[in-house]
């Protein structure tokens, strides 16, 4: 164990931020740890949008049905963008259809999300806290007309963060033996009473934790999860055909 | 600045090790680690093979094109999983349609590739290296039967790790303006020129370093980059579909 992995292991959600703003001079280096992820062929395929302007800051809120992202001390948007690189392509004379591969897509889009968990563990070490947000993607079609993205640009995760004013509890992971495996893929036959003891725990979990108590196992969590989903979030593959990406 | 963020800059992809494993509780506290990060919606829509089996190291490595997968210390592939929730949602009596969304599927890559990046943390703060391996899916429909992988499964990233044996020197990136944005996309006409001092910086990065010399712009290497693709890498979504994931 070191300091870095106790972070690590110390991570947190913050969805209640101070009003304090991140400074400019941070925000600088955290764009800095994420221009060192690893990046596949060192290509660079992401950007990163900063959304400093209070009515587009509220109006992703609205999208993300989360008032916090309206209230967090900076808001990142992480693109998958192969619009930069296409560009480099089509002035040296080349064609650009092959960022249209669901390959360039996939590259892009796993740049953008490492150098997102880059960027949440550098502002966690700052003391600053945050959240990953999938539900910018809710009306993927309004958000990428606010940003402006051309073709070969998709947004692929929001980060807002902000001093934390919270302190939420760790939420119980499960079994590592449920989650890990050795060079086979496991079957999944009653899975129910492989489940049995984490069920527990959640259930444990959600009547000890202070706001928001439910009582309700995991399975029955990730049932409802499935029955449940915002229609927008199944416009996404036509919204990123749309952008030229995933064509092939 | 703090040690985190000193790590996170300092951050090279290693491609030779020495011959030691990564012992078994390393792995499991990387495991443990990449079980911390965050996962949209509780669901932990993600597994992580460990492959221990010599055969199946060597064949991901020929798959892979780069001997040193075989040579590594310690090898994960990390999997897009919805097959353990859409059990669970099987054993409970609903449908398991949605799992074929994108919206699912990304949700599963996403919460991989955050894990991915915290677990190459976590290796380098104990001085581990390592390299992500995006090659792995050269051949993708072999390695799915070499892991035994179900429907809604998918392997998105590799990570080889071992004792580095090599001091690569850090590639310089992008400059901050081509990369971070504020509330507008930009737009790129002229991008040769925009690119002009990073491309001299790239030159001299090839020129400079001790092996694999090569001058090459970092345009040159994007439009070569463009123009030659494993095709093994254009199977990818028709593969994906085959495993449930991505049909609409």
């Amino acid at each position: 164990m070191n300091p870095v992995i106790e972070l690590q292991l110390e991570h947190k959600s913050i969805r209640r931020f101070k009003k304090e703003l991140i400074s400019e001079d941070l925000v600088s280096t955290l764009v800095d740890v994420a221009q060192h992820t690893a990046t596949s062929n060192y290509a660079q395929s992401y950007s990163i949008m900063s959304i400093t302007d209070v009515d587009k800051k509220k109006r992703i809120a609205e999208i993300g049905k989360q008032s916090y992202i309206a209230e967090s001390g900076h808001l990142f948007i992480m693109l998958a963008d192969q619009a930069r690189n296409a560009a480099i392509v089509e002035e040296s004379g080349e064609k650009t259809e092959i960022f249209s591969s669901f390959d360039k897509f996939f590259i892009g889009a796993t740049d953008a999300i490492l150098a997102a968990q880059n960027i949440i563990i550098a502002a966690e070490s700052l003391g600053i806290g945050g959240v990953l947000l999938g539900s910018i993607l809710n009306e993927v079609d309004e958000l990428s007309e606010l940003l402006d993205l051309p073709a070969f640009v998709v947004p692929v995760l929001g980060i807002a963060l902000g001093y934390p004013d919270q302190e939420p509890q760790s939420k119980p992971r499960l079994p590592q033996k449920l989650v890990h495996f050795e060079n086979n893929y496991p079957k999944w036959q009653n899975i129910s009473s492989k489940l049995e003891d984490y069920d527990n725990t959640v259930t444990e979990y959600y009547n000890a934790r202070e706001s928001n108590k439910r009582i309700e196992t995991f399975a029955q969590m990730i049932t409802h999860w499935s029955l449940v989903t915002h229609p927008g979030r199944l416009k996404m593959l036509n919204y990123i055909q749309k952008q030229k990406l995933i064509k092939f």
